[in-house]
């Protein structure tokens, strides 16, 4: 099965932050039923923006996105305290922190709640050096991380690992690197997961969305088994379709030739 | 450079058939040109169907299409005279020979050929024991392809490695297999070149346009430098822009940002 964790309820997002601010319930109740019919295993909650009220903000998008959807939540915040108000209002199967690195301060405040509520958690690949700018320093990260999450007894199955995309426009070569570092990851640790926010890829470029989907492509075919997008969009959805039928992770085409015959493609 | 094999001048196809027989220059000449402009870097010239004729047609198609455009010809046959009468015709630089494979009857026909016009040569893995099933098999196939080369004093800059696409929704597993094979190839060898028939891939399942998109996409990141497809679908022609920016072969995105302004994405 492939993690689609959906990102559109984000209020970095300015119609999402206007309707948070008002407590607009059923527009993020629709929000969250959109994503999940159309085909994300995850729902993103992000209520960052002011810090002084995203804890209650937070909270309150728990709230009313768990009783839109049943799917789990994936809680996005670098603040260890709105991450604890959304796990005590919803804590489902499957549950995702999104997100811990290997910087010494968020692993002291983010870690503890993996472990307390027993999440699954998105870790990027950055330290206290920052992001890493080439292919070493991105394995080094990641097989620190898979250290620190050993020690912690934090089963791998339990972590997406996202090596976190730079824009293709400004850094040629980043993305074969990226490809790398997750080959790499795959390969050792077959048991870790791999998701990430794909469409910092196009940023800067233009038509983003073909950019986006050849990137989806290539991911998969590397081995990522996630991504964190947005599932109304309906042609990256139909390349996530049919990169899993080549590459035969939908034996046959089964799902391919599901969703053609419902329509989806 | 992305080397850019164009299909569609094949008599296997009804219409192009129809009007080789009838002596349809315009119509042929207009398939080169529409190709040429396309994007195209190589006109294929297949003059299959009819054994009896096939020498004489190739020798039409050849002179036909070189007077249309100024690309170099793919001359596409086992038929060692049907290369022949092609080669004779026109021989400009960049001309491949498609395709030898290490059968033991193939190699002795085509690779003389290869070597009397100094002509680049799509090699397509397999055997006299067939199409190889698995990783190991390919690879088998591939070294023994580069060790004939190197024998025969034909440089692996002039060799384009074909390994066999088999249809993704019958073979699952075998394009992962595929794309390791081709990993194989072009890490142990950057000066060799890597263009396959890619749309046999989705052979049998709906929409296949999405799924040799997919795959095109996949084949890039993973080294391919060149394809045989149709250049006139603009759509394979997008992902093919995208997918060189997203990796930084298109440095910054350069070609990708042309391709945009005059209107191609």
């Amino acid at each position: 099965m492939f993690t689609v964790i959906a990102e559109r309820i984000n209020m970095t997002r300015k119609s999402v932050n206007r309707e948070v601010e008002k407590r607009n319930g059923e527009y993020i109740a629709k929000e969250a039923r959109r994503q999940t019919e159309a085909g994300a295993t995850h729902i993103d909650i992000n209520a960052g923006g002011n810090p002084s009220t995203e804890v209650e903000n937070m909270r309150w998008l728990a709230e009313t996105v768990s009783e839109a959807t049943e799917l789990p939540l994936v809680f996005d915040s670098p603040n260890p305290e709105a991450l604890r108000a959304g796990l005590e209002v919803c804590n489902r199967p499957g549950t995702i922190i999104n997100s811990i690195t290997n910087e010494s301060e968020r692993v002291k405040a983010v870690l503890p709640l993996v472990k307390e509520f027993n999440t699954s958690v998105i870790a990027l690949a950055m330290d206290d050096g920052g992001m890493p700018e080439d292919l070493a320093g991105r394995i080094q990260v990641i097989d620190a991380l898979i250290a620190l999450f050993d020690k912690s007894g934090v089963g791998l199955e339990r972590v997406h690992f996202d090596p976190l995309v730079r824009p293709a426009g400004t850094n040629p070569g980043q993305i074969a690197d990226l490809l790398e570092a997750v080959r790499y990851l795959v390969g050792k640790h077959p048991e870790a997961h791999v998701a990430m926010g794909l469409s910092n890829v196009s940023f800067g470029l233009p038509k983003r969305g073909l950019l986006n989907r050849a990137f989806l492509a290539m991911l998969i075919a590397t081995g990522a088994d996630g991504a964190i997008i947005d599932p109304t969009d309906v042609e990256m959805m139909k390349t996530l379709l049919a990169s899993r039928a080549v590459l035969g992770v939908d034996q046959y085409g089964i799902e391919y030739i599901t969703a053609e015959r419902s329509g989806s493609l």
